[in-house]
């Protein structure tokens, strides 16, 4: 039996706890095959810095080889930041899916929706919500050293983010890690087993 | 938050085990909320037999009563056996997804199929296979008591039926209760997330 692997694209505003959540699903994932999931590494065009390593941290390209990878269609999504492209190369993610790995993205909105266009059939988007408003600013105050304006500035932002979230194929409201956790490893599961993704067909069951 | 309830309608072929891995579910489900699961009732103009309850068994109809619901578009699948007619009533399935409830129906594959194209929203639509053919001979023959010709003709009937697996949204296979019931929660679990089901919008949050 083999079947194609699975992006899953999470995104959420700032503050809403996608990080810890992802871990954990990455973990659960992991302790029961690692080889079921990948990680998506970005490419840059900025130097490595201390011990980072190509392929490990980012693929490090030169500003030449970023650009040719953009006009061959082939970074899903990119930025440019302080001077130097970021942006997620198409081929590494299609060989992990092939392998039939879960791939897991932790990205921004446009990322996401950039995801959903490039594999359509492959991949999942999927938006994180706070459970209130104020439950998001607790959280961001939480983060501790934030000016009050800095953090106003964020919960306007999340706002504006939190409005997206009906372009998404899946909402997870974060009122726990255990069950935001559980909710996106259901809708995995769920996912690997819809007929569209299924090859065992009558005639291999045969 | 207030959402809408699912139905969820599972085919198969005799002798997969639909019946087993439908009690477990249920009762996982029920063990968390007994209010969140709803029971299919059918309609029939026989009359009823013993201690038969009209709305707990059966609802018992006069044939009358029964055509003016097929007449009047209520009855989402019906089928004539002995003389007498059985159906599916869509007003209290209607209901119960109203309710927020998880309607589960172990039905034959043209009742999930009519279900999903009455209630093309609500209604989320299992084939179960077997792990083998192989398995499934080995379970129509544990029943006991049949002859090879019985157990023959179940099988060709059974590879006729599989070969509309893809006619359906998900496809599980029963290698075990426990899995095929872990499935099918998280088919459940991942469709009660999805952004349609979704009215957790950024109005109701702010």
């Amino acid at each position: 039996m083999s079947r194609s692997g699975l992006i899953i694209a999470v995104s959420g505003p700032s503050g809403v706890g996608k990080g810890t959540v992802l871990g954990a699903v990455e973990k659960a994932l992991a302790s029961s095959d690692p080889a079921s999931v990948g990680r998506s590494i970005s490419a840059t065009t900025r130097k490595p810095r201390g011990e980072e390593k190509d392929g490990v941290e980012y693929y490090f390209k030169s500003t030449a080889e970023f650009e040719k990878l953009i006009a061959d269609g082939e970074i899903i999504e990119y930025d440019m930041y302080c001077g130097n492209y970021y942006g997620t190369p198409a081929e590494p993610v299609r060989k992990m899916v092939s392998e039939g790995k879960v791939v897991l993205f932790d990205i921004t909105i446009e990322g996401s929706l950039a995801l959903k266009r490039f594999f359509p059939e492959d991949a999942v988007t999927i938006f994180i919500l706070p459970p209130s408003m104020e439950e998001l600013e607790q959280r961001l105050r939480g983060r501790g050293t934030e000016e009050d304006d800095v953090v106003r500035a964020r919960l306007s932002q999340a706002k504006l983010e939190i409005t997206r979230a009906d372009e998404f194929e899946y909402i997870v409201t974060n009122r726990s890690v255990e069950q935001a956790e559980g909710d996106i490893l259901s809708i995995i599961r769920a996912e690997m087993l819809k007929q569209s993704r299924h090859d065992e067909t009558a005639n291999n069951l045969e």
